[in-house]
């Protein structure tokens, strides 16, 4: 009996191995991008019925694993709270670094509120470069001011 | 006597305040991005010579402050190792939710390195929509591939 | 010179103990609920122009202080991550112990997504009860769902 | 043999997945509320001998997994004391950026002393809003003060 | 400008070393046991506005520590989550080795719930014993059963 | 093979779970105090030969947990340095609210030293009262000074 | 089935042990450095096709550990944060005590940036001594200045 | 009245950014690396009289704070176990990357043992390499062998 | 006013480092070890009116210091839970890889209980040797059996 | 297959609890101190191939477990960076309390270097005492100075 989703995401990842499937070519296989369906692979997000039985096809999985896809999971991809892996932890640094420079200009275009993590969405693709190619990344996150009351 | 960079950041900080000075202001005063200054007024990045006059100017800055704002300082925006301020935690849970996909993504398109957070820049600007407006973010950071020896 | 909003918040909250003042009287004065006003004066809220004059002129703080009011402010306020004041700490534990529970039933209801503590209220009252008088908490917050892209 | 009640909520927890079992209807089999019940079934409280069987009926359970049921569990419902899930952060946030208001708004209005935790409630309904539903949550524990002596 | 409780803490400590005060002396100027006395003067409890004055005489506090001594303080008196001085350790060590035992008994004894440390008293006292004198502690907190709704 | 007294700790515990064996009758069977078997079933105390042999047979244990439980365990009860469970934190919150009053009044009584928790008992015990019954708790340690070299 | 490279790490480790393989062995067999050989096979990084199949070889892999030898790893090799085994914990010291003199040298001679640890490269020799041989290691990274935009 | 080697390493760094002092400066007026000199001036290692005292002119140090400089330190000069700077951060990612690789490499060579960071010396330089300059770290350090009795 | 036994620490080694005292003429002063005394200076022991007056004298220290060095102080001399310094840190790595070894062979010799380190004592001295000279330390600590009850 | 030393520790610990094995009985077949003896079985060192074979036929140990004995092992036999065995954080606090004490007395006697935990040894033993018998631990350790160059 399956008693959780990184069991699932287990599975998922063994097998994508083992085959050699492309994340690119799942996302196609559901009609999503490549950013949302690895993070549902992964254990991040949510799938529908329709989504989670594509899945089960690609990756063999039991029906009981295709039941647990479309559980909302515990979320949080990482093994410590702050990453060991250098590529992770770049990103850790951005965070560090220029977190304080990310809320000053944030408030200072929207005023007190955030950038949503929910109503986001990412977009990773290879920027050509002369020097050296670059990752380029666009996050869209919804502004949602504080409530006053 | 200053002996630290931190303090620079204090007096800057605090003087922007009381005169109501805008990070957009300073970023034309030098001629460069509103990111890259305000991260080196928050004292992240480290100034020339002529900016740092003017950033002197700006603030009101004594001549050791100068001095200071010309070294490399030791880097590292947040109080705590993970980040208790909403808009900046955000950040930090796109990295922990995210983290495993935009790993598993970058080595789908690039192989095995890292995304540099050096040869890095970051452009946060408001996307109008009328759902609500966003913010859209473009980090672009070049691809460093892991050395085999 | 004041050089963070803690500094602020020090001397609303020495004169407030000095004073004798009422959290209850400044929200009045202010025109917002007793909880919106108490967390801002506790520097976890932003003031717009009126409402810090209007708190400046309560505490008898200086210009640079009102300034300061205005300014959104790096939030969190406890000094530990585990909260050891038994008050809040009772908090902290209907968290830890509840979580599980909060997840599946907003889960249950919604589906995958947030309820959002951005787009939120607390109202904190007084509940007459014959064995012993409660607190009575409401919270509302948006439902926030998973944006799928 | 079953050594822990942990294992028992996982034998819970993945027979609601396969049986697509929902909360709400565990709740009315027993008679009481969608928290409390929800809590129980994830290790959190204790069932008495009748409820323990009734839930052992419904997810299929041995017997020694009702009488693990019946015992007085080791609480405490999240991996890390700082909780990496989007949902159950955002609650952590709450008592953060709240906390200090929280007991400054108790006290003044019952003086020194607690919320209870123990004889407390929860109520977790939808609250229909034009602008996007909301999660409406009542919080209700008995006031204790500090005996002194 | 006193801006904490810790502040006149400090006050207190400092003077109690200065003159050689006991704390028994002071629980008998204010007619409360040693524990409860002691535990207030060290920025745990809150005194009311008699109490606070006799403490103000004892220790020569200027009216703004008075004033402090009778607002409810941010409880927890320990610098580190382990403590690392030897006595306190001890204590520290009981729970550690001792916490599973307490909680199986106290169960076995009244059911699910706990005891309080709210509705709570404590008494210190010597133990003449041939063998070495002990220290004798009586801790008495009430029985809180799990409210069931 | 048995590899560690945990092992025998979850062999114990699933047996009392699955016989509704109370730990007052197995103490009685020892001719010890409750606190003290307690602790040393949940592998926090070292049992002579007999008083294994009476626990084997109580509980149904092979010979090679016999063996493990005459050996000095590893001790310490606790999953985390700060228990979650609401039973076990009241008694870390009483350490750290009341940690520095301890620490004040056994130096008050006794001078430089600690109270051993070693040469230490326990007794845990109903009270009755009228407005709701009591935990009461007697701890009984050796008062140990410091020795001058 | 084989769910991460942590598995395929341990099979190598494992069988090294049984056969006596030596590090300097496997480097030669697939033609690079035995710092980077050793890295690749405590899975810190990825082996192309040829060189997986070797290693599959050597230590007598089956072929899904091998096609897990070529996808990146989840980098890090180090149980705790500050490593407890004394070889690596006097690396970790020397980071410590020397870190901010490395810092303060390498800004000197190239100004604010970092050096790699991506495009970088060990070499770790007996540097024979009359006093007893040294550990001599080489350590080359390219400088990365940071990008003003 | 200087109570600390710290405050000394604070008088140092801040005349050194007033007077734009160079660390190679300060090495070669004392006779030894810049890498000990460093280290030195920034509160890691002792110096001899006569070295204190050049130090003590060179930045104008009175001269109770040539007297701590003689003084062996408290040594260790991160202000967080995981350092935040990137510079200083990618050398802890080398020891977590590399640091099982370094053990089994230097256990292959030298047996069980440590290469000591006390017997121990560091040089930093330039290497030219046509794709961009590098940073070349010698770092030479005794082997000791784990003593066997 | 001096509000803790850290200040006077603080005067005393201030005092120390600049009048050039030695430890061990402390020591003699007060016709104690050089262990226990400097422990005491260092704010870990009590000392007594005699003895504190003798300190008073050697260090110049006002009549409230000499009060404050009788009163027990809170211990521990550790900045950090894991010391960074290296000589502290290998006393650290001693209990850490011969932790367990030293728990198996007291319980051994002794049977279960613990080695007091309050009843305890402590000699470091010079041990000649032509391969280099040693540190011997010897430790004693009262043998404390568990006591059952 | 075994795949790492701890489980030869487990091996080794369950076989000596099964069979009654003395450590001294061990030292003595392999002619060692049963301090170094111990260690190596608990995995702190390393065994040379006839030791490993007699340590092998002692606990029947299978040829796999003998050649894991002859690797140097990951060190550090705690669970937790600050020990929760009463035993074993004795000597933590030794380590915390007498810290500074033994850092400056090594200091005064040898100048600035460490006491070696490598080239070092240890020895417990029985001191009896009319008061109770004392454990008496020497350590011996060379003293390494830090190197200038």
């Amino acid at each position: 009996m399956i008693s959780s989703r990184e069991e699932v995401t287990q599975l998922i990842v063994a097998t994508k191995v083992q085959k050699g499937i492309k994340w690119s070519a799942v996302a196609e296989a559901i009609g999503l991008s490549k950013e949302w369906t690895t993070a549902a692979c992964l254990g991040q997000m949510t799938f529908d019925k329709k989504q989670a039985e594509t899945i089960g096809e690609l990756f063999d999985l039991p029906d009981e694993a295709v039941a647990w896809l479309q559980i909302a999971p515990y979320k949080g991809s990482l093994p410590t709270a702050v990453p060991t892996d250098p590529l992770i932890y770049r990103w850790y640094e951005v965070v560090n670094v220029y977190g304080s420079t990310i809320k000053e200009l944030i408030h200072e275009e929207f005023g007190d509120g955030i950038m949503s993590a929910i109503d986001f969405s990412m977009d990773i693709k290879r920027e050509a470069c002369p020097k050296g190619d670059r990752v380029n990344v666009v996050l869209s996150g919804k502004f949602l001011p504080y409530k006053t009351y």
